[in-house]
């Protein structure tokens, strides 16, 4: 990627229109590097956790599910990091959203888990993915988020 | 299956670790005397309900619709059985946590149905199944399932 | 757990019928090996493949979707996946029998996709879970599978 | 019931524009009588089965899921018995239709499950359910089903 880019810088205007047309992607080895580093955070507090990346269109590059996870939590972690994605916003701002008076009709928003526990992934100010965690409280789900996200 | 099983009281340590991967689960037979007793106890109620009793992956292993019962209650039992194995804990623990500020976002966790009335069933400390009970009122369900596990 | 386990080493036959209610299961460990196994002969025969292994219940443990990879593929691998766990035998069996005189018949079979690309995986002759592969021709996808399980 | 039509045969006119409009229905208690004739029938025949017996609606009275029965063929079980009621006719006849030319047309038909293995139910005549029996090989799932009717 960066050999690339380098040559276009190099090279010339006419391809300036085609570069403007492109935008980065997360790939499957940064969605391992960031679910390795979500589960090494998640054994260090003791925390059992699924753990998913997904790409900019809401698809799943990654998924995995520790020993003993309830198995509802792959739903939602894979929800939180959905609601990411479409939404270009943590989860935790819908769970926020739903504590004001007749923040209840966040619960009719097609798509949106409003649940803390995951972030959107950007890169040069554009959207490349997320991360949805889920299988502690949120606030730990939340924890595990932010601290597999320094990696990346 | 028995032939393991003999081996393993001779042999020993070295193959703990391997053992340590093996986990109960319920039976037809364990699911029919937990669903007899919840229909002996909606009777001498006078409740009529729907029994639903799943496995440790959600999937049915026993069912029955007493005569009468609102054809809503089979997938609100249904439902709730899963909400029980998915999230291992009683879905009463949903339904209060929508009582506090902020709670409708449990309404915005997938598969899990926020309504009194069914339990986790647990063996040696690990999830094997659930109970899911609909027909009369959230507390009235839920008195039922007691009931029913008390003979499990 | 391991205390009943120790308990069981030494005392005897009238446990053996609640112990017969044990079954085997897939960790986390044993799918990420299976899934390394998987991408690693992707990778030497210059295929990109969606990898997905399933536990017995037909929940996920492991997805990963190599750089490339149609996105089709995603639901195509959980849905061999799925497949495999639901009816204990590879999709191929289905497919096969596909081509014979009626054999469209199988389309109608709720949650069966009748494409090679996947095996389940027994443990003691019990089913403990599944491989799931999508991405390149359904032989290739047979291919890995056979593959990734040799590590197994 | 006998008696009651008895009753109404020598009661009067006026009742008879009120009792043309009654139809007869599935108990649990029929379900159950009937559940337990394919579970006898199974277990004679050293076949583990998931047995659905349904009301004239398409809802389920009854299920149960013998111990080691693959977890697909609880749908498969709840489609055959679904087809029938729905459709008033064996899930054999929508196999046979599969196997003459064009007859793949008939996975395209909304809610058929086009698998020998269950019967609907009739009474004076109109269908009050069904049995779905699924887990064996599709002739098999048959005999149980027809077994299981006879006690009815």
């Amino acid at each position: 990627m960066k050999k690339f880019l380098i040559l276009i810088l190099f090279i010339t205007p006419f391809l300036i229109q085609a570069q403007t047309q492109m935008q980065p992607y997360l790939s499957l080895a940064d969605a391992l590097r960031i679910s390795d580093a979500a589960e090494a955070k998640s054994k260090a507090e003791g925390w059992n956790m699924v753990i998913v990346v997904m790409d900019a269109g809401g698809h799943m590059i990654s998924l995995r599910k520790m020993d003993g996870v309830q198995i509802g939590s792959i739903d939602v972690a894979i929800g939180k990091a959905r609601t990411e994605v479409y939404f270009k916003r943590p989860t935790k701002v819908f769970e926020d959203a739903m504590k004001v008076e007749g923040g209840a009709r966040i619960a009719t928003v097609p798509n949106a888990v409003a649940i803390e526990g995951g972030l959107p992934i950007f890169k040069d100010g554009i959207i490349v993915g997320s991360i949805g965690i889920s299988g502690a409280s949120s606030a730990q789900d939340g924890i595990v988020a932010v601290a597999a996200l320094a990696v990346y």
